[in-house]
């Protein structure tokens, strides 16, 4: 059902949607909230935010003092019906630890959703970045290594189809943003079966990916290695990174196919 | 503001609370549910599941094939709100990641939530539990090595009454259960600033915790190594990892003070 169909017909329950933008309007930078605060965030009147608020405390999702209020872990219990409805990071992890200690950089697993990546699993060597990356975090898939996998993994409709949808334009000096050029990577990825990302997401960020399967061979996420460019040639990620990344991969496809 | 008060004075929003209710309906055995399985397990009317999962499915949250409904990864950003508001698991990842290769054994941490912990960080090496763990698996807070360090850093009122709320229960043939022994072992707990648990939770599952500390002295979370007791005996957790375990701890404290 599209959003306005859902959205007129009397089956869209705003007051859902609207607790759960409150719930969104806490993050690294807003952890803690006064009612005037989550208004404004969450676009609302301070007198529906405090009936939220109030909800969400009653059901153990949110504390407060005084005149502020945060989440509480409780609110992990979403997120992982999630990540416990999916077999995949509990295999994926372990192969990840072994493989940043094989290789001495972060590793990460990642799957689609419509326009991005999100992230599933992760085991963080330093900080590369100037975001934070954690479980859940998501990135423009058309210009990250996971992505590319993950796009060329797709029927190539379907993929053009995501192109078409994702707001694409240089995120740095090195991004490809056209769809041709794009349609060309991703064949060239859907060839050789990985994806180097250098620099089109951040500068000085180099990263190295390659496909997870599904037992009927479709592709069903993707593993990263990534470096930074003062630290790792683009051949040295080629060609000491990506041999380490595709045993992992085979491995972790390996044990996927047993589930 | 109590249940019973938000609930009868009109502050309590219903179909948020059951909206809510809908998202957990999902888990590690109920990944892909029909209509009829949501109405079940969130204890609701056909009609009504069907507008949360519709409601769901045009915010991004939910996903269906013919007559199946499962969670989409953009529920992450709702567990995820709260863990990005910690800064907690961004700074202790790492030190786990060391504390794990040093001693080869899982190593976690978590924080107290009511009577519960909450795992919030996690480096899993092998599994030796039955349950599978993740970030936001919790467990009764007394039958655990980390709830010991977490109830034993609350102030003796507050651990008494956390207690008090404490379905308190024997677990294993070894579990304290009794709240006047649980008193005495969360004295000892204080005093000695560490607590090891074998197996207490589970039958031959032996693990060791001491505190993290935030910079006004008060006992935020906590950390621990796991294993099995068939590789290692009480005086070994106790003699061998519970020394690497504090240096890592003292290494965390010390971060946690700069932020």
């Amino acid at each position: 059902m599209s959003e306005s169909a859902a959205a007129s017909n009397g089956d869209f329950v705003q007051s859902l949607a609207r607790g759960l933008a409150v719930i969104r309007a806490f993050d690294a930078e807003h952890a803690e909230l006064t009612l005037s605060d989550v208004a404004r965030r969450a676009d609302m009147t301070r007198a529906a935010a405090r009936r939220f608020l109030l909800t969400l405390q009653t059901l153990g999702y949110v504390a407060s003092d005084d005149r502020s209020f945060r989440l509480t872990p409780r609110v992990l219990e979403l997120g992982f019906s999630y990540l416990s409805s999916l077999s995949l990071p509990e295999i994926v992890q372990p192969h990840l630890e072994s493989l940043s200690r094989e290789v001495g950089e972060s590793v990460s697993a990642a799957v689609l959703d419509g326009t991005d990546i999100v992230y599933v699993a992760r085991v963080p060597t330093r900080r590369i970045m100037s975001v934070r990356i954690t479980i859940g975090t998501r990135f423009p898939a058309y210009a990250t290594s996971m992505g590319r996998v993950l796009l060329a993994g797709l029927r190539p409709s379907d993929a053009d189809a995501v192109l078409t949808a994702s707001d694409l334009r240089p995120l740095t000096e090195r991004t490809l943003a056209g769809p041709a050029v794009l349609r060309e990577e991703l064949a060239a990825v859907r060839a050789q079966g990985w994806a180097l990302v250098d620099g089109e997401l951040e500068p000085g960020l180099r990263s190295v990916a390659v496909p997870l399967h599904g037992r009927d061979g479709r592709v069903v996420a993707a593993v990263n290695v990534s470096t930074s460019a003062t630290r790792d040639s683009v051949e040295h990620v080629r060609d000491a990174y990506l041999p380490a990344l595709r045993a992992a991969a085979a491995a972790i496809d390996a044990e996927l196919h047993l589930v």
